[in-house]
């Protein structure tokens, strides 16, 4: 099985290639995983604007993954920015959105789960994704810890603390019995198993459950329907020849 | 007042103004509105895929709109794309969606409302659209007629027989007592009337009701929230200076 | 555009003066506004029992008004009481109620709205109304400032000042991003622009959003729908000349 | 226990001795039932103008109901119309709903119900009903079977077969496991057992619940809450001595 | 009527006959009422684990009440632990569950109410048995109280306080206007009334309120729907002789 | 990693071994899957009695399973009986259901999802399972196909071309993308494949979904939420030393 990691922000090859390193150490024994980056994006996605401004060259690379062959691939970023988009566009790979698929593994889990984001700016956002995903019945609180993405990773203790902090909050007064971190950078962080053994609750770490479930879901032979992610008309009419047709400049 | 309607994607020359015109015919007395369009997009809107590569440029445009002084924008797409990221990135000038407030203003009057779509392709965008606004309960089902958005005007006949049709669906079959249609270019058809006509029921144009209500919010002194829409932290905080700083190329 | 605005309880000419003039300012430059009111009915609304004492008198006075032209109404109450029988004894003239329009325009500018209302005895049929307007998920907490309706507009400060005090714990312990004045006599206390700077969110006068919006709709060819508020049974089916017939005495 | 039922609208004096009757058959051993009519007020009710007309000299005498010494009341209508107000005027005596009651008795039965309703036009008033009862979840469909409210009981044949019919669609099509008859004067047709015969399912007759329901509750001890229902604020604090006193004349 | 209570855990002898005589004071004049209880099963029900354990024996022995010629039957925990099952096996004997019934009753009272449960461990399953019974929009919170259930009666007055003081933070912080109490030994310390007293709201005693809505349900002539709760295929078709047959032993 | 699946009811030694190497052949490679099966239980399960028959054995079994040093176990019914009590008594060991799992995995996948159940009598418990899972919002309908469990295997193309026949309805009348095989001898059929192709939208099979769920769940260090799934509280306090001290014979 191939599975390819999608960037969908600009990101210094180094860490890239640490992120691609951990996610091969994760990924199941016939499990190929690679990481890719997009030529151009956001720095980090700490707003709706930011999300969208991802989404049109992500989906490029998308579209560019599954004719290279992936079975899989994971969209970069808690927000699941586009997955739809990348969904309507491909067919033959694949693709989740860390996202949705960490609310639902703390879904399966237990009965009420919180998100811990970074920003406030990010909490409404939450909630449609929760939506999306159908179990927005067992999201009970979504709680900021006010660090902006990019200072996550240099203040790993600082963050860790905050974390652990909301997380309490939100078990004790919002009734989570699981909790999902609500950004990749945080995943990255590794620091899930710390906040675990802290607050004595499941934390959903969405790099992680996103490899692993679109793992699961592959070997399960499955993609996502295309009945409810529907190729673009003017694609599947056969009146625009490629996706770069569907933007018209000047 | 001065109110701008905002073309998210590519549209001729003529159709613009035609389209400014009616604007203007709707539009209370006091009220100035202008047609702007975007300088590249796609030429419809009829996937989400569609709807994000639209909003880049959008959003831009927006801004600048509120730098010239309007009180008001009216998103031009009825799938309202990146509404959320356009309130972000204003204060003074409100921004309305078109799609969202059509769905509310059904709401205002009735209560079980359809939409009718053009294409399959957009039904369940338009379930989500019904979330984001608040009025998911009203919404009984949504119709696609099966006639891509650029053919509606060319076909106004033929276009207007399978709204009607799929308006009775709605009313016989999903007790529908209000119809939205789900699309900008229905909206400038100027069918509603004989639709209502035929059928009996409100007929909410998006186009009219988005201008309305933006003129009404205005007038009332209102703007959308800002703790509901913060502006992304890297320009609160200063880190970046304007919003093109927000995207790095390679 | 006719506009009429009928007080469903007793009022003094005077004040019933000063709110029309109000009115007169708030409205579009071609809209002519008047203000009715009952001859007999509840001196203010603070219960359901008052709420349907209100309903007989103010239904007649609906069903005049729709004859003498106007081509829309405002139910001067915030709880909209009976504004569902006005809807069925009308059809040419639309009837809206401020306090689902209210809600409506929150839901349109925010996520999550609370509603400020008078009193503790209120706070359910709030709900209520939220429900019927189809808003319900986007309101999250009603809160009551527990001051009677008639002391409002004598103790303008205090009552300023309770407001501030319940919108802050809305926005601060409940998410609140917008709020609704949940009574008519707030509204036409002109405090709404006071608090919002206060609080640095929406807030909504149901007296002006309510007018306001009654002349979006109805400059859009709007009325409330017909198969959601039929004509009564015997009144349609011509076994009674006039609503008067509908009662029965001794 | 004593318990009255309330007639909300005017009736025949035979009529109300029939009905009296029947109540006094279906009884507990130990259970006073009386049946007291209002001396004025609508001749049926199907539509929401009827249930608000009704109201005010219902209310009168549910209170004077109180005074006498009743221990329950049975507000005789299956719209509930003014309910809430009804239980605000009252602390002592219990009033229950026949329309609520009649559909929580259907929770307790099964997984889905429908309700058989009269008119076209009461069908959005129950699904109202059914928000207010706290049961909606379990409500799958409202049909109505057009036939006049008066009609119902000197037509009883043809009332009985459009019943069945609409039944069978609820039972088929939407998957109703139990039905409520919407209406008091189906109740007193006594046609529930040939219906559930019929069609294999409970069949809850609202007149016939609704006195149970009152006994059951009333021999528990209980009374509707007045945290919930609470006393308009004008009376409980002394401002005015009665509830006459709550409306003004010219 | 015959109206069995039926133990779904072993229980002293002397303890079951104090039980019975309660259910025989709190009975309707012409209501027969019997306690049987299980020969084996949980000392106390407390985990869904021991919900489960108790539904083999406790089926078999309802059965075996249907064949005796009972009307109705109590399945005597407020888990409700089977109770779709005993349904499945019986047909002319209804049978209640008195944790649906008593929220169920709350519902009827007022708009929000709250269950006081023994642990922890039982929140979950209380929202589970409001979902069942379809008022999960009502419920507003759940309580524990941590006292096990065996030591309830015991310890008397610290249960009752503790109760008290459970119900006040459900009043003042989650608006709940009516309480259930969330377990039957709960409910034979017959300790409502006082804590109605102590919180103007009405106090639902499970055991008591079970008891008269099973009289108030089997005294309509109704019973739970066969369309709802069918009997188990291999039964109806005749493929096992009785209930025992469907259970395999090595 | 060592997974164990454990099947709730009486089964042919062939049909173990059988089911055990189909495991085993879509377990990735680093797995150990091994198939156990209840000493006594039923010999199949079509009924909510069926269900809570097989949980104590079932129960007892897990627990050996924990000792013995499984990672992860699969309740081996798309019912998913007991799974609470399952993850009460356990914790180190995940515990998953195929039931939810499977919703789980079509909301992954789609909007939209229908459940294929054997026979009608499923079809309740099937949205009580969704409810659980947390899904119900993405369930559209479920569709029973009316095939005795233990007829589906000896049936094999009458089974399939049933099943597709409901799915086709599924898609078409109930706009499913996505279709839930509700049985695990549904998936033990093989047939996914062949359904998916004949109708085009993802088709769920529980028992690899199950297994691949569990692997992807266990290999990110995740548990069940003991938070959620307390352990009884005579367990943790002591009073009892083994789950089989909770049930009291004769």
């Amino acid at each position: 099985m191939k599975i390819v990691y999608v960037v969908p922000g600009v990101m210094a090859e180094e860490e890239q290639r640490r992120r691609e390193s951990i996610l091969r150490d994760w990924a199941f024994e016939g499990t190929q995983v690679d990481l890719v980056c997009v030529p151009e994006g956001p720095a980090s996605i700490e707003s709706m604007y930011e999300e969208y401004l991802s989404i049109p060259s992500t989906a490029k690379l998308m579209v560019e993954m599954e004719e290279r062959g992936y079975d899989g691939a994971i969209l970069g970023c808690a927000g699941d920015p586009g997955l739809d988009a990348m969904r309507e566009l491909t067919e033959k790979m694949l693709v989740v959105g860390p996202g949705q698929t960490s609310m639902i593994a703390a879904a399966m889990l237990g009965h009420k789960f919180s998100v811990i984001t970074p920003e406030e700016t990010l909490i409404p956002s939450s909630y449609e994704l929760a939506f999306k995903a159908g179990v927005l019945e067992k999201l009970t609180s979504v709680i900021a810890v006010n660090i902006p993405v990019l200072e996550l990773m240099t203040k790993r203790d600082q963050s860790l603390e905050k974390i652990i902090q909301g997380g309490r909050t939100a078990i004790d007064r919002d009734r989570a019995d699981a909790l999902v971190l609500g950004c990749m950078s945080m995943g990255f962080l590794e620091v899930s198993e710390e906040i675990e053994k802290a607050l004595g609750v499941p934390v959903i770490n969405p790099a992680k459950v996103g490899l692993k479930m679109a793992e699961a879901l592959v070997d399960s032979g499955l993609r996502h329907s295309k009945k409810a992610f529907g190729t673009p008309v003017k694609i599947r009419s056969g009146k625009v020849k490629s996706i770069d047709d569907l933007y018209q400049r000047g």
